[in-house]
Parts: structure tokens; sequence; C-alpha cells
């Protein structure tokens, strides 16, 4: 039996290698329509531009009454008018023949659907003219926008009932389970990989498709195969040795912890593969580095990870392997510093349950003084 | 006819005041049970515990040979030894009769199945231990937790199927459409209304029954109620006139721009009611500051606004009128500082669809010069 070490052939890559060949590997998917009412969180794949003026019709501005000003001329403390008026609330089309609203405090409505005023109205007054938020062909939202409530809003205000938006990505995800002694498809630390990664996958944006392992590699409807476990001590078993059987295996092992057995290839029709940890710790982080990214981006996301970024300063020192990147996870100190806590390798997935963030140690460091400024992500 | 004004018995609150109601009438719901892969973004409705430790077993820490440390002792470059050793992926169980994890590198296996090493490997070396991550009874995660990805992985792995998460608010959501002249439910202005709501309302965690304006304050089967337009300028008209007759009016109108018009109460059966104004951009805030803090709070998630804050700099003067609480919507500049950009009274609801974000002005502030330091709010 050979290829004992991490093959000398496919050795263990940089995070940068790695995620350069994610980078290369996803693209932003094609665009596709879908009803306004199901395009809120999707990223709009073409710039949408006004069709009609926003107002499409001239607006009272504020609650009040709509007047013809020509018919207010005159008006005054010693020579109170009644004209004919209609009540409006703010955002509603002001009635032909109206082009001012008076305000609800500033007139006294009869009882036969006139209105006495004191004070003359300039045409125009308290009125949203027709196109005044935006005209036709104004930009209403990018290319790449993720869409947020008020987009929404807004382009269903603008008379759109279907958007282009970058097509969910599909995901197969594979369990390679009982490949190796040992480590069976219930055994307790990789039992929880299946609903982390479901939920990591929903959280990003893709569309899961199980499959089992023997499948994982076979087919050409998905844009992004996941398998996990099965890492196996050599070259010749476990999900590598499948991946490159069944495809190519293009990166096996990255210097990253926890993560270091992370793979990376291509099935036969050609769709990227990122083979994750079996432990949970490292198969999130895997995840989060490398397979989420790759699902982010094509699904036209920020392709970063999806925690909130933030300078600080350490609390205390943070130890950390030249040549390996390192996850340490942290806690917010009262005194808003990043203050290091038990490390992934020490207890696994309960050092993000107990941390409040993490900081990424480059390579290339030794770790960080106390007091050194880092950039901390922040979970919540 | 009388009422012309905001009526003087329930007159505009405070922003303040408005939220200090919605803090009054809405709690955290009960938990319900749901399963592990469903709970995904929910909030814990408890503590959770470990029921068994984790690792359940002594675990291999990394990839490598699970052996017997006393088989080992002797072994030397210049004494190499043929012991029993099997091949482990890291976060396999240990099997019976073995205590140390040889790593891969450090030994060469024999085709019958036994491994040649040439140092002596202590006890334990390599090895998580049963229950080093979490013993008994050690808390893995406390009620109100957001859950995570990495909470799901954890909680699966510690062996739950179920987990006591916060009910899912119930929110009846209603349109008064056509009840005043000009606002039929399908003018431009307010279309874009109820695809917002949704998103939004889906954004924070609700469940949506959608109900005609006549049934919206009948029933008891929601958590809370939410009736957009239909505010009327006068006492005796309206959504807030049909909520005083059905239940109680406690506020109409909050100084509040956009959203002068939201009012609050409570339905025949005393359900927490919420009227929003018409105009969409007044729609959108009145939800945002009050209607959403409700269906966050209801739901276990934190309460305020669900953007991002960040103390910056003002690129230029903001102006506010003294009274009233102002949403300013602002563009981040390249400096890094909160340029204020066309404010929502100006052009609705393309304000926020052209800022990167907003600034609160309080009722207390005429505003800010340049340079003022302000918590801005960014949607991104």
């Amino acid at each position: 039996m050979s290829g004992l070490a991490p093959s000398a052939d496919v050795g263990r890559v940089s995070v940068e290698v790695a995620i350069a060949w994610i980078d290369g590997a996803t693209g932003r998917l094609e665009t596709e329509w879908v009803a306004l009412d199901r395009a809120w969180g999707r990223v709009l794949g073409e710039d949408i531009r006004a069709v009609a003026p926003i107002p499409r019709e001239d607006c009272a501005a504020l609650d009040g009454f709509a007047v013809s000003a020509a018919a207010t001329i005159g008006a005054g403390a010693y020579n109170p008018m009644t004209i004919p008026g209609v009540a409006l609330a703010a955002g509603a089309a002001l009635p032909a023949g109206t082009d001012a609203v008076v305000p609800l405090d500033q007139a006294e409505p009869t009882d036969c659907g006139h209105l006495v005023v004191v004070e003359p109205a300039a045409p125009g007054v308290n009125v949203d003219r027709r196109g005044a938020a935006a005209a036709v062909g104004a930009l209403l939202a990018t290319a790449g926008t993720r869409l947020m409530p008020y987009h929404v809003g807004l382009l269903a205000a603008a008379g759109l009932a279907c958007l282009p938006v970058v097509r969910r990505p599909r995901v197969r995800l594979a369990m390679a389970g009982a490949l190796l002694s040992g480590e069976a498809a219930d055994r307790p630390t990789g039992a929880g990989n299946g609903p982390m990664l479901r939920a990591a996958i929903a959280r990003d944006g893709g569309d899961i498709a199980e499959a089992s392992f023997a499948g994982a590699f076979a087919g050409a409807d998905a844009d992004l195969v996941l398998v996990v476990g099965g890492a196996g001590p050599r070259r010749d078993d476990g999900s590598a040795a499948a991946l490159a059987a069944a495809g190519s295996l293009d990166i096996r092992g990255v210097a990253l912890v926890p993560g270091e057995t992370t793979g990376f290839g291509r099935t036969a029709a050609g769709t990227p593969a990122v083979l994750l940890p079996g432990p949970p710790a490292a198969c999130l982080w895997g995840y989060e580095l490398f397979a989420g990214r790759a699902i982010r981006q094509l699904g036209g996301r920020e392709p970063g990870l999806p925690y909130h970024a933030r300078r600080m300063m350490t609390a205390r020192k943070i130890v950390s392997t030249i040549g390996t990147t390192e996850i340490c996870p942290v806690r917010l100190c009262p005194a808003g510093e990043a203050e290091p806590i038990a490390s992934f390798a020490e207890i696994g997935l309960m050092a993000a349950a107990s941390a409040d963030g993490f900081v990424i140690v480059p390579a290339a460091s030794e770790g960080y003084p106390p007091g050194a400024s880092v950039t901390a992500y922040f979970y919540g």
C-alpha cells in the first residue's frame, strides 16, 4: 500500500489558492423571472428602470383637501370662500380639475361636499408631481442588488409584477458515511453535519438535492457538489479517490485549521465539487470559507463570509501556527475587545457555540500580542 | 361634521411613547417543539443542556491509526515494532482496546492490517476525550439564541432531534383599500405596500394571514393585526374609526416623518393592532419602527431595527424639524462619512432605494452640522 501521507502529487495548498480555485470554478448563474411576491432576498440579475413615472399622477403630499388653486384666489380671513374640495389621504392621486392640496387644519368642510378656505393656495402646493420621484427610464435598482422589502415595495409601485433574478444554485449534498472504519454515518461526532450544512446552504441561498455517495459525482443537474466525510487516510480510498476516478481531484488539503482535509475537484460533467471533512468544526469551516463561497457566488451574492466584520483590539494573546490559517474563536469583552477562548482544536464545534465570533489568523502569522488590532467576525 | 384636525382626544405621540406602547402590548410568545431540520433561524425558547457527553466516546483528534499505547512501549528507530492499528479519520470513535492515535506520517501499515511504529505513543495522545467539549449538563445554547447553522450542527451532534423554539407570530394583514376617495387599492402609489409588507413580515419571522378590511379586527387567531391605508382625514371615518368601534384606539398619529399617521389600538379580543399609513415610505417606516418591532418581539428576536448600526460622521448638514423624529436617507461616502440625500418627503420610497442607509434624527434635534457624529443604519 502506498500514499500514507497526504499524496505528494496533490499537496496541501494555502487558503488563498483554495479560494482562487473556488472563484475560478464558480460565477454568477443565469437570470430567471420570478413573481415579485417571491423575489424578496433574491439578487437582481439586471438593472431595473422605471417604465412609467413615479408617482404616475400628481398626488397629495399630505392628508388634506384637493382644490383648484384658481378657485382660492382672493380668499382671506375677512373673505372666506366656499369652493369645491375633495378629502384625500397623503399619497392619493389628485382628482381632475384640482392642482393643490389644502392641509386638514386650514379648511373647514361644509355638509354639502364643499370647503371653506381662508387663504389662497398656490398651484402645486402640497402636491407630489407626476415623475417627481422617478422619471421614465430612471434607474430603480441595479443588477446585483439583494432585494430588501423596500425594493419590493418600490418595484411593485413601479408596476413590475415579475423580476429578473439570479437563479438559485442547485447543490447536490452527499454524506460519504461509513467509507472508513469507525466513520459510520450515525457516529455522534458527525451526526450534526447534515442538518448544519442544510441550514448553511439555505442561509446562502442554495437549493439542496440530497444524493447517495455513489451518485454524488454523476449527472449534470447540479451547480455544485458537496461530499462530507470519507476523507480517508490513503490516496486510494475515500471521497478524494472517488472524485479523482469520476472526474478530477485538483486540490487535496488546505492549510486551514479547522478544515485541513477539504478537497476540490470536478465531476465528469465538469461540475465543481468540494469534499468537506467529517469532524464537525472542520466541516463547518471548510463549508464557510470555500463551499459557501461557491454557493454565494453562483447565486450572485457577496462571496465573503456572511458575518459582520469589525476592527477591534485583542484582549489577550492569540497563538497560531505559522504556515496554517487558523480560525480562532473570540468572545466580545465588555470593554469592547476580542478575547480568545478555547479553540476548535480543543473543543470542536462547542468553540463556535460559546464564542461571539472569530478571528482569522493568516498563515504568515504566529498570532497576535494583546492590544493588537484585528478583524473580528461576529455571528450575531 | 367635526374632527378636522387630528382629534384632540387621541393626539399625536412621540416615537418613544409609541415604542413603549408596542413593548407593553407584545411579549415573547410561548415555546413549541420543531424538528431540528426546521429549526434554523428560529429562536430557542429554553436553555439547552447536554444530555450526553460530547464527544460521546474517545475520538481521533486527527487522521491516523488507533493503537494501544501499551503496545508501543519500547518502539524506536532501531526497534521498529509491528502492532495492531486501525486507520481512522479525525473525529471517528476509537475502537475498543485502543487509547492513542499515531498520525498518518508516523507509521507504516503492513498488508495484513498491522502497523509498523518507530516511536512510543503516550496514552491519550491525539485523542479527544469523551466529554472534553461538553460534560453532561453543560449549557450548549441559551434561551433567546437565534439558531445559526453551527448551533444546528452542535445540537444535532448532541443527540437532539427536536428543539423548543419560540412560536412564529401570526400576523393578520389587511389593506383598507378604497375607504377614502382616491385611495383605491390599485392606485399606483400604494400598490407596493402589500408585497413590501409581506417581505418585511417574512424577514422578521412572522406568518401572514391575509384578511379583508371588514374582517381585520374580528376573531382571536392572530398575535398582531396590521391594517394598511384608510387613515382618513376625519375622526369618524377610515381604519382608526373602525378599530375604535371594534375595540380601542389608543394612539392616533406619531411625531415621525415618514409615518406620521401610524395608529395603535386593540381589537375586541385584545389583540394589538397597528394602523399603517398608505403612502409607501410612511408605510415602510411605520412598519419598521413599530409593527416590525412587535413581530420581532413576539418571535423572541432582538426588537430593534434589523439593520446594522455604525457611528460615523456627517459629510454635510442634516436638516430636521424640531418636535418630529425624522428618518433621513444617507449615502456612504468614499471617505467613510454619511452624506444626506433627497429625503423621503421629496422622493418617497426612492429615497431608500438610492441610499445606503439612514440616520434617525430625534424629535429634540433640528439636525446635525457637517462633521457631527451620528448613528447610521445600513441596509446592506
